[in-house]
């Protein structure tokens, strides 16, 4: 999510969401900090969107929730009709949305609108441009310059070129490829080798992509008519999305070829293209549950073949992988982008990195999306086509960079990083919570109930010992070590009232030192420990 | 770990270890099920290590508590010098370890035991053949055939040609790399790569590898020779490694340009090269603390290089990549085998694995090592070269491969898979613990204790509730919610006390139903609800 000011009035550029690492133990969903747009909610003249993907517009229910509608919100065509479908889920009514088609300009108070269009895996993609009086603010979105899209409209360079002349005072360019050396394949390069791959398939084809790839999807389903071959669709984002696809007609299922995934045991396995969700490994995507032998409607035989039409996201290798090996020991073969050109990335390389910052001359470059390496790879192929470095920013969440008619310089730090959203509860990182889930989920809990009396501090019932994620091996000595532990409260309470401790806080902390010491002791283990002292 | 057994007498094949995979929460190992050979101690005539890395010899100290001396411990001579450096970590003593050079016999009950020497990416790599009158079991190990290793002996292709023609009865052969076509890079082609590597660098370099890489280790020695720079080894294991290496004499630093790692800011970033543990990302390795600012004697500095001359083992990507990225906030820049021929694998490829099978000729094989995909890939190799598929075996933990001399099935399913080391408590994986775990790391916990009387059911003290691993946002929510739980505490009792039902069990399964129920509508969270109930 990219905020831009002028004169006091906003322009959000995408609101995107990420997903949680693997030790952000039970987060759902990673959301930018809106706290500092919530207080300025009447400034905000408009929310543009690039293009329909999670990471640019995942955020906007929780956003509008939380911060209001704005007054428009612009996008392409499929962006607004898939945002659309995804707000009625989350039951927003009345959200002002509205194609804004490329090329042609709206006024959001100090700011001209203009979309760009560009390529990426995802039709409709958008660059933004934020004209004012200094120039344009150019953000690329997530984009490649592919000379041959699947629909025939690539990135339109010449209005980039334009805007280059024009004066561009800052770019906020894709910086995901910028380690990859050269210009990345083409989409329409990725049809052909599927033709290829599913030439040698035997049984059964079942392709996985992302199911917003709608021109993988449909050259997919052309390989599919090219061999003769049923196509079904499998898992739910992937029937939805390419109906909205076909619904737009950027999408077309030549006649008779699509059948329901119940249909799929009725014909030949060797007359049958599934194309299923579940790429990255997905718990519940449909090609996991395949790989488990727990889908409804599809049993993966020996002589089948699942092409990965898709690449791991860094951090879903693990994932990928152990979906694969399933796949591997029910006797079906996989086929990856590593064994064939079966997958083009939706982001540009180096050349075409280049080739953005040759056409468009911007003043100031701050490279977006992408981890640390990346931006700063990035900034130095900006450096390689000549920006002078100090005209160079590499950001960070919640700091502005200031821009005015003589320089830039990177100030305010707005605080404003992220959220979480778990279960129900939306809110700020909660470092406490997190720290003991992780101290749970390593070393599990033990609980001690103590009740003792209000008059002289004995007890006046056995103390009660709960243990939860401990491996002990038996019911034995689970007995024993509850025994024992009775036997460390008793010591400890008994010291206490001879003390004449009667705070219930020192007692407990009393108990939780001597019970975590007999358990390191014990168990060479630290779990929480908490004791709970009633009072009667 | 394999056991291969005649005539009752059994000689084992390597004792390695697992490390736990993400979601096997708080183990620290995992080891395989001995509990088959504590039975049969006295059947065993001895253990045979192929190499000294973990995942073949990383649980002998486990083997010996457990089930106890063997008569003997046969391997290479680094591999027993390493071995015996772990053992006495462990204080295990009078372990009858001993070497056993390549090429002589040794007898063990029916079997006739030789070592084969081979490559691998760690010195003094052997396969194992025990010999009987029915022909000779093979077990390759982890094996490559590297034309030109870096201590000039390459594996000994006429001895295993030899025993081919003898008549090997069975193939056990590393399937890692049966999905790379061709042969791998020799390990002596890194040398250069690393040279041409270090001359381009400006500041220091910190080179990471395996510590039990030595031919790299002292690649990485050599090539800052020929640069004129200094090396410190930092890490543990490096400098332990490198120690028992140099006084086999199988590694050699030339005099003056080792360095001590306090030394290090003593001379010119231009003139040190540091060699480091941590190419795997793991938590408390120097790398990572180096990236994370948090090294005793290495502090990165922004003109620094940091090479990876090892790739990432599957599972270990994101935690490298955090690294990597970490390193190139500091400033630091970083080279990894995709950037430069830095790395070159320990497995042999296809090719290799191909090569294995037809000079060897065995009558069975049983592809090992690799997961499902590359075992199959493995067998579909051997099929290329000519061996019958009713001959290839893909064997499964614990299930024993019956060879006479008519044939060879699967058999008897012995149930020996995993066992997991949790702390100081080593047991069969137990489920509920982790099950227990996972439900605390994903939604936090409950706990609420109610003390009743004896006499009528009626509560004698307030409820007291507790919560942890809950994000509740600040700390009146938290109050808030806390006295929302009472009420619902003090209701289901009332009822429970009105239907006149005593059995603590009962009252504690309703106040389950009613706390989660409630958590449930309030905060859409399944945590695990503990109540106790205290009779007093």
């Amino acid at each position: 999510m990219t905020v831009v000011e002028r004169d006091g009035r906003i322009v959000i550029v995408d609101v995107g969401l990420m997903f949680p690492t693997a030790d952000q133990l039970g987060i759902d969903l990673v959301l930018p900090d809106f706290s500092m747009l919530r207080e300025r909610a009447d400034d905000i003249e408009a929310i543009v969107l690039t293009h329909g993907h999670e990471d640019h517009a995942g955020a906007l229910p929780y956003f509008l929730r939380e911060v209001g509608n704005p007054p428009a919100i612009y996008g392409g065509l499929l962006t607004i009709s898939m945002v659309r479908s995804k707000l009625d889920e989350h039951k927003l009514k009345n959200v002002p949305l509205q194609e804004l088609p490329a090329g042609e300009r709206v006024q959001a108070g100090p700011f001209e609108i203009e979309l760009v269009h560009m390529a990426h895996s995802i039709p409709d993609m958008r660059a933004v441009a934020l004209r004012s009086d200094d120039g344009v603010v150019l953000i690329t979105g997530d984009y490649k310059f592919d000379q041959t899209p699947v629909d025939g409209k690539p990135a339109d360079v010449s209005r980039l070129a334009e805007l280059g002349r024009e004066g561009v005072l800052c770019l906020c360019g894709d910086s995901t490829n910028a380690d990859r050396p050269g210009v990345a394949p083409s989409e329409s390069s990725v049809g052909p080798a599927l033709i290829e791959a599913f030439s040698r398939c035997k049984g059964r084809i079942i392709v996985t992509s992302f199911a917003s790839n709608i021109h993988r999807v449909q050259q997919a389903i052309d390989a599919a008519a090219a061999l003769d071959r049923k196509v079904a669709l499998v898992g739910r984002s992937m029937r939805k999305n390419f109906n909205i696809a076909s619904s737009l007609e950027m999408a077309h299922a030549p006649s008779g070829i699509m059948i329901q995934p119940k249909e799929i045991e009725d014909f030949p396995d060797e007359k049958v293209v599934v194309i299923s969700t579940g790429s990255q490994g997905e718990p519940l995507s449909a090609l996991r549950r395949m790989a488990h032998n727990d889908h409804r409607d599809v049993q993966l035989h020996s002589k089948d073949t699942v092409i990965f039409s898709a690449t791991p996201i860094p951090g879903n290798e693990r994932a990928v992988n152990e979906t694969v090996d399933h796949i591997y020991r029910i006797g079906a073969s996989v086929i990856t982008a590593a064994d064939a050109p079966i997958h083009a990335s939706g982001h540009g390389w180096q050349e075409e990195l280049k080739l953005m910052l040759n056409l468009t001359k911007p003043r100031h470059v701050m490279p977006f999306h992408g981890d640390a390496k990346r931006q700063r790879l990035h900034a130095g192929l900006a450096e390689s086509v000549g920006i002078d470095p100090d005209d160079i920013f590499i950001g960070t969440n919640g700091v502005a960079l200031d821009i005015d008619g003589k320089g830039a310089k990177l100030t305010e730090d707005f605080h404003a990083s992220m959220i979480f959203v778990d279960g129900v509860s939306v809110g700020e990182p909660d470092e406490f919570a997190i720290r003991d889930r992780r101290k749970l989920s390593d070393d599990g809990l033990f609980i001690v109930v103590a009740t003792i009396s209000s008059d002289d501090g004995s007890q006046v019932a056995d103390p009660e010992v709960i243990f939860r994620g401990v491996a002990m091996g038996d019911d034995k000595a689970e007995d024993d070590l509850a025994d024992e532990i009775a036997d460390v409260v008793d010591k400890t309470l008994e010291e206490a009232a001879k003390d004449k401790v009667r705070e219930i806080d020192l007692i407990q902390e009393d108990l939780h030192d001597d019970i975590a010491e007999f358990v390191w002791k014990k168990l060479k283990r630290r779990p929480l420990v908490l004791p709970v002292v009633v009072e009667v």
